[in-house]
């Protein structure tokens, strides 16, 4: 039985970096050596065999330390809260984070600083959900609508959303919502995959693992593209003719273009039948995502991992530049700003298909997906839920793919605690892999 | 005579805290207590005699060691290099801080990461200047257009603006710039003040500074707005009747509102003639800037300061959401992002009225606008950079203002360098003033 007087007691951070540049995956033309790493934050509490909360922001590698220092800043706000009230209401966290006056003056609401917010505030909702004895997901799809609205950051939407429209929205999302959550747990939600199309990859092993992706059930693969068009010509024309026409490709430009680039390169591998350009040019233009959605129908424009909050999001809607939109779980303030993202997709009509990869990104993002398809989109047509198949091992409820689907996860919590035994080997610079990589004797013993 | 051989030999960093929110100096709607704050980098080369570069990041309190430690981050690109490569191209090393691929995933070009990049890149700037033995808005004026051309950051612009268009308007900025260049220091550049209206100031000192800052000269100030529509029409009818018809009264709602109620708001205050209205809502959200200067007009609709980047402020001018630019000289990444920034205005034909005030903003804006007035935009018609009256007297080489008009500096340099005894006196938490307020026994000996 939870204890009511329960407190958080601290807000634990770890930089957790693993060596993924070594062997080129997750290599794009805008990212050619990622070490990925977690700011990795524990909410402790006093309570007696209770729960931690776990969440993190995702990095890259070099910087993570940054973004530590970032969540350290801050833990003030939540150590001493009850636990009982923090997660009754992980939203009047949330406002206090993101009102931090001094502290929003890094953002506003976007970067470091709002990539922090987004580890503490999912560590709480991880926390909720443990203490509900529910994945995340079920949590979100049994709550009332009056209650998600409330966790729903609205502010600076109501130009495209008003509160009364957003809880129409999830009244809707509620009808026929335990047939859909019984059809989830039997079959799962739909997966595209990465992990063939990385551009550090030569042709063999992009046509082996093309092959792979469908055979193992993947219905869309995804390549990065951007660094040179005649390798794109030929390492599309290569994936393709390993999937056949069948199967979907996107193609991922990872914000490498300009505008007039982007539709120029898109038109030159229209031949190849991608079915989305992703990340064209900066994150940031949302008029130029207009212009080249408008300039490469029928290929549709994909975007929103870079997006940096909600505000974005509502103006790619706002201004019909994309055909999907790619929320990201630990890029925004966390789930009380990706239901609101997920509220304007509803609002708009236009499909969620969640960024994932990197560290536990598939792990968090999965919950997301299966809410908004349980009880708020209602269907799971055009969407899919990106996959890539590395680092799942040092998480302690992995992310499980059958037959091209992501299964839907049953433990309590949102997914994002990671194995003691990979935070032990994988802290920077002190865990025992860096230790050793780092250290000028080569590990030798004197 | 330069030392041709010389390199950087360090990348210093100092958390610097002002304790300005003991005195409601720079309240607002949505900062009532900010501590004003400097996350200052110094260079250091092994010249003999020669000077450092100087430059910083501001920040309103909490969170300024995040700041520092983004700082930090990006020293191991800059130590080493050789100073006059890096004074004859500060593009280079722009290029590399912000395409580091690992800590571009911080941004990417927002937030902590691209302040701590506009803080380096700025400091280089200063360093750049002092070796010229200019003040760098002479020197950027004197610079050949090709030069400017290829320092300024024009990624992700070239559907609004070409290399090619930034030459031609760089090149017609040279005709007549030695008579401008001459005017400024005879006459300066023009100035508005926003000391009277800080939302924490009751009505009599309100009425008492409006008087003075016109008695001073000065033709425009600012009121803060936003937080109870009541108080700001009895403030501005106080302010109107204070400064008469003929001077402007600017307001600035930093971001409060959304679009609908900012909307109404500024309808609301319409009677008493604002020039301006400043930051009505999210800085992200530029269609909703061009929705709220579509229904305020013949109101102004500014805003900048809290722009990410130049990408934000080309899709602000190609919406028509802004009939003023408020480039703020610490946010973006530094005086290479700032051209580009001047140039997208320029073309545009909107007028820059740059962001000043905080810690040492009004010391770096103002060579950012006499460069603009001197050999880019030709004119100081519509245009005044901000001014606020505190912390001046921390820097080197602090603003003059006379009779409501910033005086050129002539000393060489970005203005940028703190005086030593500020660095100790509020390093935080260990300068005198620090240590002695956070010591648990009041400062006295035990």
């Amino acid at each position: 039985m939870p204890d009511t007087d329960a407190r958080i007691t601290a807000v634990d951070t770890y930089d957790i970096r693993f060596p993924t540049s070594r062997e080129l995956a997750g290599s794009d033309a805008m990212n050619p050596d990622p070490d990925y790493s977690a700011a990795y934050v524990v909410l402790r509490t006093d309570e007696a065999q209770g729960a931690d909360g776990h969440g993190f922001a995702f990095t890259i590698g070099r910087g993570n330390e940054v973004q530590v220092a970032a969540i350290h800043a801050l833990g003030h706000h939540v150590v001493g809260r009850s636990v009982a009230a923090l997660c009754a209401d992980p939203g009047a966290l949330y406002r206090d984070l993101t009102g931090d006056s001094q502290l929003r003056w890094l953002g506003p609401e976007k970067g470091v600083l709002h990539m922090a917010v987004g580890a503490v505030v999912n560590a709480v909702w991880d926390l909720a959900a443990r203490r509900a004895g529910k994945p995340l997901w079920k949590l979100l799809a049994d709550a009332e609508p009056e209650w998600l609205v409330r966790q729903a950051d609205l502010r600076y939407l109501t130009d495209a959303l008003t509160p009364q429209r957003a809880l129409e929205l999830l009244r809707r999302g509620r009808d026929g919502a335990d047939g859909r959550a019984a059809r989830l747990l039997a079959t799962g939600f739909p997966a595209y995959t990465t992990s063939p199309g990385w551009l550090g990859y030569d042709d063999d092993k992009l046509t082996r693992l093309a092959r792979e992706a469908v055979a193992d059930g993947f219905t869309q693969i995804k390549l990065k593209v951007g660094a040179d068009l005649a390798d794109d010509i030929r390492r599309c024309r290569a994936a393709r003719a390993a999937i056949g026409p069948g199967v979907k490709l996107a193609i991922d430009a990872n914000q490498r273009w300009e505008v007039a680039e982007a539709v120029r390169w898109t038109r030159a591998l229209a031949e190849f039948g991608p079915y989305w350009i992703e990340e064209p040019t900066s994150p940031d233009d949302i008029l130029g995502h207009a212009a080249i959605r408008r300039a490469v129908a029928p290929v549709k424009v994909a975007t929103g991992e870079h997006a940096a909050n909600r505000v974005v999001f509502k103006q790619l809607l706002q201004a019909g530049a994309v055909d999907v939109v790619q929320l990201d779980a630990a890029r925004v303030g966390g789930v009380n700003e990706n239901l609101a993202i997920l509220l304007l997709a509803a609002e708009f009509g236009v499909p969620v298909c969640p960024h994932a990869g990197g560290v536990g990104l598939c792990e968090l993002v999965q919950h997301l997906a299966m809410f908004d398809y349980v009880a708020l989109a209602g269907t799971t047509e055009d969407r899919a839920i990106e996959y890539v198949d590395h680092l799942h091992d040092h998480f302690l409820d992995p992310v499980v793919i059958r037959a091209g689907r992501y299964a839907a996860p049953t433990a309590p919590g949102f997914s994002a605690a990671l194995r003691p035994e990979s935070v032990a080997r994988y802290t920077y610079p002190g865990g025992t892999f860096w230790a050793a990589d780092l250290d000028p004797t080569g590990g030798r013993t004197a």
